[in-house]
């Protein structure tokens, strides 16, 4: 189940990548478990991993390998995370590392593995040498949603988007993959999502775009507060796309990718929520008129990590008095609140911190019972604005979490 | 449903300390919903509050109360918040306060009032008041029991302990009761907990007791993250207990009483996580070895607040996975992952960051599925150990809490 979330419509190839998806037999019934993505030689990449301390051994081959070549492969497997798994997950990926360079005759650093599925148990290296000769044969710019498909783990649909700008005389391509339903919590948390564009542009712009665009997407999001071992973003340019180059963060062309780049992420952040481990529904949290950021977001997570206000929401219970008991619990800094005012959609459930004179619980019941619900806090104590994205907690999380093993 | 978890023993009196409940129909259902604890003249008494921003009314009063007068009654009602009403849920508050205090003949700011259930609904007062004459004719030394059943709210079962303990000559007794099970989180969630000692004790010793008593039993437990803006904890000393006076912190006296209050409120504490809404399992998380108590607690809740982990205990499915990426999600400054040892209760489930050599599927789903569980982490960078305890996530939790209104 999702929240209005569609099957990806058409996507745009993008020159300089080819992709291909395979089956080395990870999971029991037979699926697609293993992805390449090969990124042309002129191409520049930028990339984030989990901040967990407990660093998947792909995670941090990948980290190491991107600090000594340019990356022209990353393979990426389902149904294993090759984490918890010591010294032996390590050999592990750099062993498929190895075996894909020789079949592509390039250097071992320049490799990239990704990995997600179960905790703890053996990467299956033989099964995965065996497919890597067809995976490389098979390789295609049209693989996209392929890959896509292949990399999703508890996800119901796979996330996949493209988009096409004008920037001055050249056409610009992005297209996005992500996967993730569970485990979604701010700073790069169980999510896999590679972005690619053809846009000409440097490796200094390229790293800014990703930072902003974090920011705004991926870290924006939470399903069940917990974060993973082996969540990575990468962001491609395969600087094909004609003789424009964008090499300065003021220029007018920077600003127009940058924006392109950040509503593509969010769409697929958001995807990833809608796809929530059982989510029935999708909600945006506004936090607005904070003194700065970290306040809004810190009332904005405090709401959406509630189990009480999500259970509510499952429930389409406008139950007010867990969100102030929520908004009440975040680190706020002398925080008065009989200022606070609360609306679900237009209706404004509370006004100067008690239930407002115009609200009636059929109202509030009214538009709660949508699936799509936009949550708005007024702290009316500064100029700055916040959103983020999540869901309920239905039993269908409970049920997906205790079995699924993770 | 509750964990291990007996109707209450026999009570011991305080003598000093006289009680009633009643019903003020606060509940559709017939319950008693109201009660009334008397403290002697010469008591002197403690207290502490729930931290979220949103204090409801009665905490705001009772606040206030505290600094004028010494405190003579606590009137206690369920089934109404008073929390998200404004300046008339004070008024309301103040109204009862009033009405009590006019009965008994004491100063107005000699009540504290309490409540409990649902926030943003008006408390009604004219019920309360009709029924405080009745509260007042009914005290009696007996009645700890009745007051911890009408405190109730989602809980199943009634939380009172007594212990006595010979201090030198004087024999000493204690008796405690608590509500809550859901909403309960460190820094006084959703708990009203009213403890009373005979012991003859200073105002600086008992607020010393307090203090101590807090951080290691009700500052210790978890259920579902939330925190309240209700909760109140009160710790009484009537102080008629013989001749021993207590006002030395060093003195063994002193150490003697601190140790069984302290032993008393963990119970107390424990017996709401037994009784956590929809709970399955209790669950001891030791976290050993850590550099100071921060980090052991910052480890330890990060886990407990895990809905991946407490999904897995409900499915009795020893997922270390979820276990060590809760503990990587934990703010640590460089947790060498590769020294971590997991046991839960005799089973090393993981030894050094990977999974135990020594660990089978079939033990660790042996421990598993027993509905008390240590959990065990080691991080081998110190010698602080800390313990809290908390809960699985179950489907019932989610039922309760779509269901009712708090």
């Amino acid at each position: 189940m999702s929240v209005g979330l569609d099957h990806p419509k058409k996507l745009v190839i993008i020159s300089g990548i080819r992709l291909s998806a395979g089956s080395a037999q990870i999971y029991r019934k037979k699926r697609n478990d293993i992805a390449l993505i090969e990124i042309s030689a002129d191409s520049v990449t930028s990339a984030a991993f989990t901040k967990n301390h407990f660093c998947a051994a792909p995670v941090q081959i990948s980290k190491n390998n991107l600090k000594k070549s340019k990356p022209r492969y990353c393979l990426i497997n389902s149904g294993n995370a090759n984490a918890g798994t010591g010294q032996s997950g390590i050999n592990n990926s750099k062993t498929i590392c190895k075996t894909l360079a020789k079949i592509t005759n390039c250097d071992e650093t320049s490799v990239l593995p990704f990995s997600t599925g179960v905790i703890g148990e053996d990467l299956p290296v033989d099964k995965i040498n065996q497919i890597l000769p067809s995976l490389v044969k098979n390789l295609s710019e049209n693989s996209w949603l392929d890959v896509a498909k292949s990399i999703m783990t508890t996800d119901t649909i796979p996330k996949a988007i493209s988009r096409q700008v004008k920037i001055l005389d050249s056409i610009v391509s992005i297209t996005g993959i992500a996967k993730g339903s569970g485990m979604i919590k701010p700073d790069m948390a169980t999510m896999l999502s590679f972005v690619a564009t053809d846009a000409n542009i440097t490796k200094e712009c390229l790293d800014e775009i990703k930072d902003n665009v974090l920011k705004k997407s991926f870290n924006r999001i939470i399903v069940d507060g917990d974060t993973s071992t082996n969540d990575s973003f990468l962001l491609i340019s395969t600087c094909k796309a004609g003789s424009l180059k964008i090499n300065e963060q003021n220029s007018k062309e920077f600003k127009i990718l940058n924006n392109e780049i950040t509503n593509l992420c969010c769409e697929l952040a958001q995807a990833i929520v809608r796809d929530g481990e059982g989510a029935k529904k999708f909600i945006t949290i506004q936090v607005a008129e904070g003194k700065d950021t970290l306040e809004c977001l810190s009332v904005a997570y405090q709401i959406a990590g509630s189990p009480l206000v999500k259970t509510a929401f499952t429930a389409s219970d406008p139950n007010w008095g867990r969100i102030i008991a929520a908004i009440g619990n975040s680190k706020i800094n002398k925080l008065d609140v009989t200022k606070i005012n609360i609306y679900i959609d237009d209706v404004c459930l509370v006004e100067n911190g008690e239930r407002s004179k115009s609200y009636t619980e059929e109202r509030g019941k009214g538009v709660m019972e949508q699936d799509e619900i936009i949550l708005r806090i007024n702290l009316k104590r500064g100029s700055h604005s916040e959103e983020i994205w999540t869901t309920d907690l239905s039993n269908e999380y409970i049920k997906i979490n205790a079995e699924y093993r993770s």
